[in-house]
């Protein structure tokens, strides 16, 4: 990246989802700054969502005739949202005196297993979109859907446009793809919490993975983990300014001396927790057995030391799924003879990620510290190579947040070696 | 077809419009018929249209975006209506316990040209259709839409989707291609104009032909010139009862009995006449060759012997495009000095057709006298083999078509050989 946060002159793949597509008049807007961004000199390639709201409609229709619709046919009717995007942005591009060519899914040649609605990408034949920008012409890819062997229409699921970004990025070589999205790139916190927040020049694959997983909704998991896997460039910007985002790529020495990257948080887990379990082997495994049986994902679990042939545990779980993972536990605990269960959604997830914790030490200490210091009671705690959670009252969640920015300096750069 | 207007188990394609698919209930009801017809022992394969409103709604969206949008890009947002009703109908059925597969046009391999908003069908691969029917399943074809050899999405234009029905019971060696609509069939004239019309049990396709040109509204002409073509019998009926409709099918000894088999009318033309038009050789030429080049399609033309060196010329051309083609036209006769020019948006075009003409005189001139006899005054003629139009007055129209209705017997079977 050079001193403008530009790149020099290549191939770059641009990913714009919903919001930015969201009516006439933002597809114009993304017209414009694909044009930019060729008359610059470089070849683009352009991948879009469904317009903001087309897809919760077309869901709706279908759930409208099935309450458990066929996956099949529930991808056919989805995917046609991204390809009703593609042409009218074609068609913008073209307005203004550019050549433009879409293409859905099937024409990109965007294999896919058969796993429709979270289809995975298993290879991309990008002949077709070679040849055009062989011809100067902008190409206009559909995201978030793919074609089987057998020529069946699939979708990628959440986050699957970015994915597709990512993975066509890799098919043709580009120098990056950037993710336009409604935030100007990855902060150290969340800007509308801390107001000292720093938007970060760079990030490393491993933090950006905690960052998306601990509720920063800036990139989908998935489409980072691909970008990691192949070494792909990913520049996060806002499609409203020219801002240089945020690079996320591979980790470097730079990245190892601040020890701290950033604080997140996430609001919507609830705690659930299972009180005078009897201390029996095999308990855990049939409990999260069940619960997983209904795709509900457990994030942390905790299981305190046995006293008196008794233990308990506690976990968390998405807000939306409390009441039927309840279900399951309550009927559970009757059959192994639990005393109670207690669950509690006024909970929030408060995260400090930094590669460079990996080579300090104090980190978990200095956070845990900060927070009894603000006398903000720590539930629950879960770590991780480069990320230390914990699980707090919902109420402390900005105190805690700001907190921790504090006395991590973030706002200036860092806790780093040389502090 | 036997008595009770079925017909002996086979393959069956159905053709549903979008009125017939235009909100989930109806297309409830669409499936149910469906399943009935396959319950009956048939293969079914359906072909649908975009629901009501969708495809204007498409149109308008590419519109805001360009005025003239490229017709490539225009088909990649047209095609999606129809694929949304596709997946939305397998879904009905599915939910109903039987077993349905939906396909696009690319997946079905609907082979056309490159001219894009009105391509041609140059063939069709139908291995995934009869795949699917081997096992059971009714296969649900996204009408209206094609691929090109390169890939491209392409639709069929005007009347597309009655094409892919015959199109594919064509490759299919279906028994019968039926088309559902909002009229129990063809009739004699416009019910609502003339209580006594009765449905004709069958049609040739030929009339047929007239008829569609005419303004009966029942199939687009190109669908049945591809049915006549290639011997593929249409059955016309009504998505809202089980009444037997109209067979359109090749002419036999029985059809040319009857003289005349039906009455129609339009009333969406105009006229123009120029008067005074020096005679000189290519003036006509020069005339409609610069209409033509405006794309828009005459009708009528008729130019009366010439007076003095000086003729006049009258044609008719729909509404919508009276007023361009009067620009064009009044530009003209300035150049090749023609008196004046007049227009006359009230009149209406009354016509009679069957294919019992060929082999009866005197036909014309019955029509003549009929309209004589109400006061009517023809203002233009034209007649092909098998029908005979009149201009007259639009406020004569419904007179017209009844008188020439009942002249001709039509509510008792026809005037025939035998009467």
């Amino acid at each position: 990246m050079n001193r403008e946060g530009g790149y020099s002159v290549g191939l770059i793949v641009q990913k714009y989802g919903g919001t930015s597509v969201g009516d006439i008049e933002r597809i114009r807007n993304v017209a414009r700054r694909v044009i930019e961004t060729k008359e610059k000199g470089n070849q683009v390639v352009v991948v879009v969502s469904a317009m903001a709201g087309e897809t919760d409609r077309l869901l709706s229709l279908a759930h409208q005739v099935s309450k458990t619709p066929n996956e099949r046919e529930l991808d056919v009717i989805l995917a046609t949202g991204e390809q009703v995007s593609i042409g009218l942005l074609s068609l913008a591009i073209q307005e203004m005196g550019h050549k433009a060519i879409s293409f859905t899914g099937f024409q990109v040649g965007i294999q896919t297993d058969n796993a429709h609605t979270k289809a995975r990408i298993t290879s991309i034949n990008a002949q077709r979109v070679e040849q055009a920008l062989k011809q100067e012409a902008i190409a206009i890819v559909a995201g978030f859907q793919g074609i089987t062997e057998e020529e069946d229409v699939t979708t990628l699921g959440r986050g699957g446009s970015d994915l597709t970004g990512v993975a066509m990025a890799l098919a043709l070589q580009a120098d990056v793809c950037e993710i336009y999205t409604d935030v100007d790139g990855v902060y150290t916190a969340d800007p509308n919490l801390v107001p000292e927040a720093r938007k970060l020049s760079k990030i490393s694959y491993d933090e950006m993975l905690e960052m998306a997983s601990l509720g920063a909704k800036v990139l989908q998991s998935r489409s980072v983990e691909f970008a990691k896997n192949h070494g792909v460039p990913i520049h996060v910007r806002s499609s409203f300014n020219n801002n240089p985002g945020t690079m996320v790529v591979k980790e470097d020495a730079d990245m190892e001396r601040v020890v701290v990257s950033g604080v997140t948080y996430n609001k919507n887990e609830a705690k659930i927790s299972i009180l005078g379990v009897p201390d029996k082997p095999g308990i855990a495994a049939q409990l999260f057995g069940k619960v997983a049986e209904d795709h509900i994902v457990v994030d942390m679990i905790i299981q305190n030391i046995s006293q008196d042939g008794h233990t308990d545990i506690s976990f968390t779980v998405p807000k939306p799924d409390l009441r039927r993972t309840l279900e399951i536990v309550n009927e559970i605990t009757g059959e192994i003879g639990a005393e109670r269960v207690i669950s509690d959604e006024k909970i929030s997830k408060v995260s400090i990620v930094g590669v460079g914790m990996r080579s300090h030490s104090g980190v978990a200490s200095a956070m845990f510290t900060c927070l009894g210091k603000e006398g903000i009671n720590i539930q629950m705690i879960s770590t991780s190579e480069i990320k230390i959670s914990c699980i707090i009252d919902s109420k402390y969640t900005e105190l805690a947040v700001r907190a921790l920015h504090d006395v991590f300096k973030l706002g200036e750069g860092g806790t780093s070696e040389e502090s």
